[in-house]
């Protein structure tokens, strides 16, 4: 299983950074290849000051050794080998009617002393953060996202949205990072399902990402914006800032563990700033954006 | 102890912040009054967009009740009331020359249901974040630390300019946030020392923050200073954004804590910047402070 979704996983890379490049039209990704002390390494590729994207990461890495000891209290196991991969993607385009995205797919094992795999998950999703809000991308997001759920079990959708949406809360701000999307986590066999059909699952997911995505970057590029809406972008970019360094669990992992700095900070947009007290205008459309993030929407 | 400390912060507030609008010329500090649910409030002064500082608070906050569940363990206790009072400031001039500064003055008590004091203590410290190093102010800022600390005793430089190097260290970084300072914490009377010997120290220190801060600060900014100087600025606040989310116990404490969030991150920088993997040019002055911030050295 970690051999087949690990080769997915690059593929599956190659597939989006080709697409994004193409894209772009102005900037490539940089590849950065880089090797784990303890075992394994990944391939960070990263996209900055592009015609359409500022910033932006498509990364994949697959790590394995001896389960460091923090993560050991974590899942509660001593003494054991593991084995991770995973693509993480966070994009942050230029202009500030196009919203920031972020997905995530992972498989995670671990084994006993003798090598037998004791136990196998999937974990991912994708979420979608944007500064302005058009009501018809939050539906068009959440009809790709229910449509790679449905085709596998009629309840996955509403139960990752939902997670999506109390996962990705910036519970300081009582707000939601953004209007969500899937996110999934510990996906095991069961009498129900099997590991091959969660696999199948997590890459019908990743396949939809372009589709879920691309159509509303190449829309809402087009459009003219002014300096207050990029300030607006850079204040909101705070509020990721602050979701991915108080709250986000992979992040703090990461950087707790001697991770790769540079590949898990790849998340952190490009140009922020934090105003003190900022309020949007009573009826402004910033305000607008704030009142759905109070409130998670039911958009399919 | 605790009313007359109050009194003090009170007054130092008001000291500091005459003080720094002096300087700025241009800009004067908004005042927010604020009222917490559970017991007391605080008088938070912010200063934006002014000539010299891009963005600085000097903030007292007076807070009392029951101690929040999340402190019971934290200090390992059950079912008692507190009293915390304290003056946080953090300054980040515009100019790159100009270093970014951080201070806190605090004191604790906590008490049993009859209402007597259990426990008190005073903590605090002042720390320089530059972004271009000058030797000078690095030692001129430590002089005045160690002038204050040797008035009342000759181990609390050396001590407190540790433990400051010690506490101030983004650890996923491997580097100082910045050239140090002090951090004194937990300070509680003993044999040797009462508290109002501690009240004397923390007020002296207090009273060193303007001459330890204030030269550094009106040498700085008349020097002149390019584009590329502000880029590094504000990609170093980006580590100061880092520590600040990811490693103070403070900014955290008060996250999950229900604070007045606006009062704890004006701490954040204004303008930020996250570049992949930036790295100084060999021998350049940007390199230069990066080695001394991975090594933290003895200014006095």
């Amino acid at each position: 299983m970690k051999d087949k979704f690990f080769k997915y996983l690059h593929e599956l890379q190659d597939t989006i950074t080709s697409k994004l490049e193409m894209i772009d039209g102005s900037s490539v990704f940089k590849e950065d290849i880089w090797k784990r002390n303890e075992g394994g390494g990944g391939r960070t590729r990263i996209i900055e000051n592009g015609a359409i994207f500022e910033k932006g990461g498509v990364n994949i890495s697959g790590v394995h050794g001896k389960l460091p000891t923090s993560m050991e209290s974590y899942f509660n196991v001593k003494n054991v080998d593991f084995f991770a991969c995973g693509l993480s993607l966070v994009l942050h385009p230029k202009n500030p009617m196009a919203p920031t995205v972020h997905a995530n797919w992972r498989y995670f094992e671990m084994y006993n002393k003798k090598g037998d795999v004791i136990d196998q998950w999937f974990g991912g999703g994708q979420d979608l953060t944007p500064y302005y809000l058009f009501e018809e991308d939050a539906v068009h997001f959440h009809q790709v996202c229910k449509a790679a759920c449905d085709k596998h079990n009629p309840d996955f959708y509403l139960t990752y949205k939902n997670r999506c949406d109390t996962y990705f809360y910036n519970s300081h701000r009582k707000e939601a990072r953004g209007i969500g999307g899937l996110f999934f986590d510990y996906c095991k066999s069961s009498q129900e399902i099997s590991m091959s059909q969660w696999y199948d699952f997590v890459k019908e997911v990743g396949d939809s990402f372009l589709e879920a995505y691309v159509p509303i970057l190449e829309k809402r590029v087009q459009l003219p914006f002014t300096k207050e809406q990029q300030n607006w972008q850079e204040i909101r970019r705070g509020r990721y800032v602050e979701f991915n360094l108080v709250h986000d669990k992979g992040t703090l992992f990461g950087l707790k563990t001697n991770g790769r700095i540079e590949s898990i900070l790849m998340s952190l947009p490009p140009k922020v700033q934090w105003v003190y007290d900022h309020q949007p205008g009573p009826k402004s459309e910033e305000e607008k954006l704030i009142r759905v993030l109070k409130t998670p929407k039911k958009w399919v």
